[in-house]
């Protein structure tokens, strides 16, 4: 009643889990390792002119739901006003129950403009105009404004290997203390579906190294050069965009052959696809291992399912969809590849079809090898999974097949300066799954244990991430 | 103990539960958009012999568990008398504990018939007498009797387009004041597997349509002929049974001459087939774009896995189960191809294996158009998974993953005139949860969000399905 | 805080759960129809040297949470001394915090040996000495010490055909009131794929089976032979690993023709492994339906994934994982074939990828003859999924599937002298959550149906296994 809805006990149905997470999670800083943010936005510190732009100008999620909802694309992706999307927005809330976007945009509304009015018709003029004034008057609300009030620590943005950096360049310049890095998205660098967008991907990549292309050595050659570049600009991870993963035998003339052939403007079969991509994540993993470096993939999408709106619209605007993808040998191969010669890096897997989670759970201790506690890491719920269902999904899961204490921990994925929230929405979660088993007796909680438990917490929510990167 | 089993606040864990389906779902009608009634049964009000004919006489979920339970195929599709029967189901009753069986028997055996004992030997003989008495002499226990006293308002049976729906039109003219619509089930339409069994159904389309059929050209025209036909006695759905979806590339060319070989008695290479197939599918929805109607699938069943009871039982006696196929490319690009012609119709995914869950609710969205709202929907729990956990499962997904408030709700997908409870099955199903979230302050219940919350109930349950199909 | 973390209400949440437990269950022999524990240790009436010996001698769940916990493989599988693996893994137990390892453990130190403490590095010494202090001096904690401890009744080694059995006749003839009883392993009968390995095999069969062997049919004889003695030995169980179900259709002639190659040293292809492999799995199935056996299936692993290690530490050391097959449909052929010849056995199956889970549990039933309750089993959650989670997962999921009431129940699947507590930890789980369902007011607790109930409970926990396997 008097409560609101968004309050310091959310989530945490228990005293433990209360004890937990305001003791030991809620204070401790964010490091968001894996993000897409517009570098740009950060060097300039954007202002945002309203909260449509904040909100909707580029969230999927949101769009989606609106859709669903039935409302007219209009007021989505195309040409009404700022304050009409906004309305079909709040319109769409009440219809969000159980969806989290109704949990995230209260707990943004709430920590990150001071508004706990709950979002519908009624009051959506008045909290339009809040977040505008503020977005507007108040320098504290712009894009470095949300990053220092979310504690944020250190980014990683997802850069591709032609990038010039400079936004990361002036970032540091500019002595703003939350850390931007650079992380190493090379997916172009193995697009050789279409030879003529391969072509002209090489012929950047060229003038990025400032290195002539002719072969695939020169090729290696130039990604290593930007590579290098990355890692001298605080790199310290990459991350794979795979449908599944590719682990089929070739030999290296094979892989010359190929790309001299794709190069020259040919398309290539489905096979010398899969043999190129396959040798380009070997070469890839290498050099993550060489530059001591953390791989991510991120697999399992089927992407653009909608061809009119993907004329219309673009990708990336909410047309994308779980897979059902069987990959669990290719998997083990690529692995078993890279950790038969000893060039396996630290690597987070992130799947987006749950039902392989077991699978993929059970996938890490076939290359645990004990140089580094929970090397092989399981990524946190990723996209579709970033949810409560989804998140309790991955922690229970893997703490059942795996180590809960050596987990890394959570991510935004976002593009967006509000979705800091999410880590302490994580937090809740664990906190409250933990507390749980500790109060009906499943975990001990006194002595030492007591310690430990508290020390696995600030562990997952901080700590892990600091050390496994090493920032 | 005073308190029978089946009680007022049977599932409804918690107060909040409790007001939102006493208030808000319970009295609401039935609307039962996919069934497998007879419609004979309705047109000439069925009375039933006995309630081993009401009960045992098709549903192969009690058939399945009394094979399960040891009981010999004699009592169970066999020759044993209704008696023996019944006392045989009575004996495997105690042995379903935590089988939706015994919540779904007891159910129908309290609001179908008053009875609050529990079924076991003890009581089989008074139960199997009071049914019968009742069904014998009380002409509110027939076939419509049942209809009225669940509160149904329309039911939509599943269809042969060769079928002439005579009772349709027997019930309709009769002033019966339960709706019975026609829904259109081509399946055969496309069983080119079998060339004679192919042959012998355009023949019968041909009859049915009093139209000549010797190309393809003329078999689309008789089909359309029927769809017109059932458009006019009132039908809004088609249903297609499918292993997997089917999206083969073809030409017309290709379709006419496939349909020539297999009309001339040829069998088809399973290349044919598919294409074939994936045409159909085409033509089908098109058909139903173009009336304004919801398309239903249903996938993922392996069928008739024991060739023994096959022989001898036929098939739909309960050897059927959960298949396991990968479909989620084939499905995004038949929806895409309907939707890129502008020719997608509201349609109804339903998957049998839960591990699709996520796929098939993270598929809807690529496809909602802001048309209507809600225009793709993931079907309620269908077969095996039509109980207390598949429900939940499917609610809590759809809620993370699409907009639980859209849902157009429950259907029986029954033969039987005693599976309406059903809906409150789901209903109390859905209210303990939606209650359990308000109880944790995981969902808003005051002013403008309790009144939202009311209504999503309502409209769950009712109003969504009245308008989504325009009964 | 007094109460130990293992005591006597362990896992069990409500009233009805611990009455159920204590009554009902914990009392109960155990019957550990499948597991590996080594028949000579059991002959030999085995002492530990240490607790290392015992308890990671070769325990794999425990070895690969080390790794994951960074611990160096020297004191794992290596050559440390037993203090210092013992040190390592009491390091790493309280990072194994929500991993079913800290149940197990505490559970064994618990109930084998009487500590209450829990493991960690400041206890470590003591509980270290004090183990080891037991296991050298007092002679109830030996190989059958344990056994007689956990008040064990029967237990069924796994075992090749090639195998003599010896031990099982000493311990037989000893006296020994714990039933050890052979089961029939025979995967290395359709090894083929590896002509050396197969011939060298069929050579130590022959042996075995005093037989000549020079073509298929003297194959199956020897076979048969080896068959006959199991049996003789008391075996009543077969077991069979596989990655998936072979189901291809075959020629006697082909069968004995690819015999013929293989064991002419000859590779063979692709196909003929799976013909071959087809033809076996029936041949197995016939001859136990022949001696009234059950057939056990594992099936869906992914093995040895790290040839690195499986080079230095073998195979069976951590290194296998959750594979992603999609069985449905020839699991189904191959059932049917058995059946529709009557020649299907009792039959057993466990999945090891969670996906699967509804797939299996509706297979069941179509297979269900009437002839036995429960003829075909879904085997109880296997290796990664024998923890809290993926138990009840399998018991909720085979409740709402199939019957619960009559399934055959735990098994330890060890093989290690320590695992009993495992069925203490099933038991307390099954009734959690019975007894939850009670509370619920979702089953009924009184007259004829609480007799029932708790008999349901010692069925699951004991008497169903008896009479299934006719112990």
């Amino acid at each position: 009643m008097s409560q609101s809805f968004i309050n310091r006990d959310f989530i945490l149905t228990n005293d433990t889990a209360k004890k937990l997470y305001h003791e030991h999670a809620e204070h401790l800083p964010i490091i968001d390792y894996h993000c897409h943010l517009n570098p740009q936005m950060v060097a300039e510190d954007h202002k945002f002119k309203t909260i449509t732009e904040l909100w909707l100008g580029g969230d999927h999620y949101k769009w989606r739901a609106m859709r669903s909802n039935g409302v007219d694309e209009k007021y989505i992706t195309g040409n009404a006003s700022d304050w009409e999307k906004f309305e079909k927005w709040a319109e769409t809330m009440p219809y969000c129950f159980r969806n989290p976007l109704y949990h995230w945009s209260h707990l943004e509304l709430s920590t990150g403009f001071g508004i706990n009015k709950l979002l519908n018709p009624q009051t959506a003029r008045e909290i339009y105009e809040e977040c505008n004034d503020k977005l507007q008057n108040d320098p504290s609300y712009s894009a470095r404004g949300f990053m220092k009030r979310y504690n944020v620590e250190v980014v990683c943005t997802t850069d591709d290997p032609i990038d010039t950096l400079e936004y990361h360049k002036q970032v540091a310049e500019s002595g703003f203390d939350v850390k931007m890095l650079p992380a190493w998205r090379p997916d172009k660098a193995m697009g050789v579906e279409n030879a003529q967008a391969f072509r002209m991907y090489v012929e950047k990549l060229s003038e990025a190294a400032k290195m002539n292309i002719s072969n695939y050595n020169d090729f290696i050659d130039a990604l290593q050069n930007r590579h290098d570049y990355f890692a001298k600009m605080g790199s310290k991870l990459s991350d794979h965009g795979l449908e599944e993963f590719y682990a089929e035998d070739y030999t290296e003339e094979e892989i010359k052959a190929i790309f001299n052939k794709v190069y020259g403007g040919k398309a290539l079969t489905k096979e010398e696809v899969l043999k190129f991509k396959s040798a380009m994540l070997v070469v890839f993993a290498e050099q993550d291992h060489e530059a001591g470096w953390t791989q991510q993939f991120h697999y399992g999408t089927i992407r653009n399912n909608n061809s009119r709106m993907m004329k219309s619209a673009g990708p990336d605007t909410g047309f994308d969809s779980i897979g059902e993808f069987a990959t669990a040998q290719s998997m083990a191969k690529y692995l078993d590849r890279l950790d038969s010669r000893g060039k396996l890096a630290k690597t987070i897997l992130y799947n987006l079809n749950p039902s392989a989670n077991e699978m993929v759970a059970t996938m890490l201790g076939n290359f645990q090898d004990g140089s580094v506690p929970g090397k092989i890491q399981w990524g946190s719920g990723w996209w579709f999974l970033d949810q409560k269902d989804g998140i309790q999904k991955q922690l229970n899961t893997l703490s059942v097949l795996g180590l809960l204490s050596r987990f890394v921990g959570m991510l935004t994925d976002s593009r967006s300066f509000l979705s800091y929230p999410r880590h302490e929405y994580f937090r809740r979660i664990l906190c409250n799954l933990v507390g749980q088993d500790i109060e009906n007796g499943e975990l001990p909680y006194s002595g030492y244990e007591a310690e430990r438990m508290n020390q696995m917490i600030e562990d997952i929510s901080y700590y892990n991430a600091k050390r496994f990167f090493d920032f």
